[in-house]
């Protein structure tokens, strides 16, 4: 492979595996499996997702929608509350494939219920303690005005929709679990409430984290994790995976070394793989992880080789390891993105499959 | 305007008075004025700086030198140490225009001797205390062993460069002052060794906060800042500016509101923004400063709305002030961007001129 500047590598043979696992967890546990698509965003990583069976969708922005619908899918959730500045291309789109929506307020409703000329489905976003978007398990009020306003156009109710993303910041497994759990049982209690006067109600929920460690989705009537296809160190650090089921790695050229501070200069910063950063014990950031790339596959990690800094387009190494230690101008590492979703959307141009 | 989605503008009126305000500080200054594109890395940006009498430019990749040399710059540096995997690019673009590269180390030179068919020149990057790149000031062993490889080709030596990325730690004018100076003289210090043997070589620094803060450039024959011609909250608290100067805005939908929270949901998230931050003084993370935009221009700052927190699309607003907390769905806010040159790079396709 003739890598000249960073490039976005996925190895097939894992996401496949990623997405089968995944899969077939959903299917042991009887949960609708609708992947999140914002991780990859990419047509070709999608087919697989339809090779193992997969027919709906999760995607973040209605541009997302429109590429995804354009590529033959056409059963999506577009799972970012409404944004009233797009009503019609929202509008467009139900026109054409089986679209839901997502309200926290009756203004997104009635925005929507306004323009809407085919049928479109809705989720009440619900806010079950990561406290981004959605409305309070409690506010039954909102509620009741969403699904008012909702009523006067073409608007079907389908559930109730979390995203958990505090398991983000849990400090074990167990309080991934604890969350995930505590989660699930509110959108369960107001399934309960409304199922009644909406028979059919569903409810989805489903951030990475609680989709790869819980075995048991109950109150969950969907799932819908996107980062598991690639997974990265976050998801490394939380428990979600093992090293050896990261998919994606962005690979660098090593520009010039520094061996009286044990550094090497990368091509690739911040442009490549995004400012995320996690803290090592020590105190310091950590913006990726470098590992060997040899025979075109990334390899374990030698020790502890780290992405110390980024600016626009230089990444400093700490080369801690003999390997590292070992490194001269035109070598390539292989560096594992703090959180590969963002890594992903800046390198979308030059995304490179390994074989399998 | 009609903003559907984050959209990145772009102030003209300030943007070219920032511009005027570089040239003309470094014509009286007696400096070549080469500023760095890396900022705006716009064909369009790039000509109000030659209605300013800009003829040389900076870059940091290859492809930024390809895609500038395409729209008629022929006097290009490239301020990124060479990467060795890309000497048959350089060798391409060298065949084309003037270009200046970065050598850090021996075989760096060595491999751009090898390849290179017409004349190139070529700085040894110092590094006067930032610790990212560059051969120091005392290592003059690496340097002899630099020049003595670049002998071997059509490489011409024109002198010392260096970044003083340092700036950005300091915490006062001062500071930024201080670091400037000593960094200066340590070129200057070089320049003085060296110029018997090869006469005409310059001395290049110059970062935003320098160049913006010192008035006084001396020991400096070229200066490169980039970040000014947009400048960011960065910049406005190291003192480089003032808030009238910036002229970027990142504009963005409000998307959903929680007054029990004193927050508001925008679309506009890490993947129009970055992840890139600075510290509030209470200890929470500022990724952006959201601001009014009306009558198509973003207005000063009502008080503290800050972003407060970024995921892929999403973005949280602290809605302290009482112009935020009166926000609805479909409103717009212009966020001024933590870090410019990033967000500019994000945003490359959807931005928009603000007509003088």
């Amino acid at each position: 492979m003739d890598i000249c500047k960073p490039t976005l590598c996925i190895d097939e043979r894992i996401a496949r595996e990623n997405i089968r696992i995944m899969a077939a967890k959903a299917a042991r546990l009887r949960v609708q499996f609708r992947p999140h698509f914002k991780t990859h965003q990419s047509v070709e990583v999608g087919m697989w997702f339809r090779q193992a069976g997969v027919t709906a969708i999760t995607v973040s922005s209605v541009s997302m929608a429109r590429q995804f619908a354009d590529a033959g899918w056409n059963d999506i959730t577009i799972a970012f509350p409404l944004n009233i500045r797009e009503t019609e291309e929202v509008s467009a789109l139900a026109a054409r494939i089986k679209l839901n929506v997502l309200f926290d307020s009756p203004e997104q409703a009635a925005a929507l219920a306004k323009v809407l000329k085919q049928a479109a489905g809705f989720f009440i976003k619900v806010d079950t303690g990561y406290h981004r978007a959605g409305v309070l398990p409690g506010d039954r009020e909102t509620m009741e005005a969403i699904l008012s306003v909702a009523a006067a156009g073409p608007l079907d109710f389908r559930g109730f929709l979390t995203h958990a993303g505090q398991t983000y910041m849990a400090e074990s497994p167990e309080a991934v679990l604890q969350v995930s759990r505590e989660s699930r049982a509110r959108l369960e209690g107001l399934k309960e409430v409304y199922s009644g006067r909406f028979p059919g109600l569903i409810t989805s929920t489903g951030d990475t984290p609680s989709c790869s460690i819980d075995d048991d989705f109950s109150g969950a009537d969907e799932i819908r994790p996107g980062n598991f296809v690639y997974y990265d160190l976050m998801q490394l650090r939380l428990g979600s995976c093992r090293f050896g089921q990261i998919a994606a790695a962005v690979i660098c050229p090593v520009v010039s070394v520094y061996p009286s501070r044990n550094q090497a200069l990368i091509y690739g910063g911040a442009v490549h793989l995004s400012k995320e950063y996690q803290m090592h014990p020590d105190g310091s950031k950590i913006y990726g992880l470098a590992v060997p790339f040899t025979g075109g596959r990334w390899r374990l990690p030698e020790g502890e080789d780290y992405m110390v800094s980024l600016s626009q387009e230089h990444g400093m190494m700490r080369a801690g390891s003999r390997w590292a230690a070992s490194l001269s101008p035109g070598d390539l590492v292989a560096v594992i993105p703090v959180h590969s979703c963002l890594a992903a959307d800046l390198l979308k141009e030059t995304v490179t499959f390994l074989a399998q």
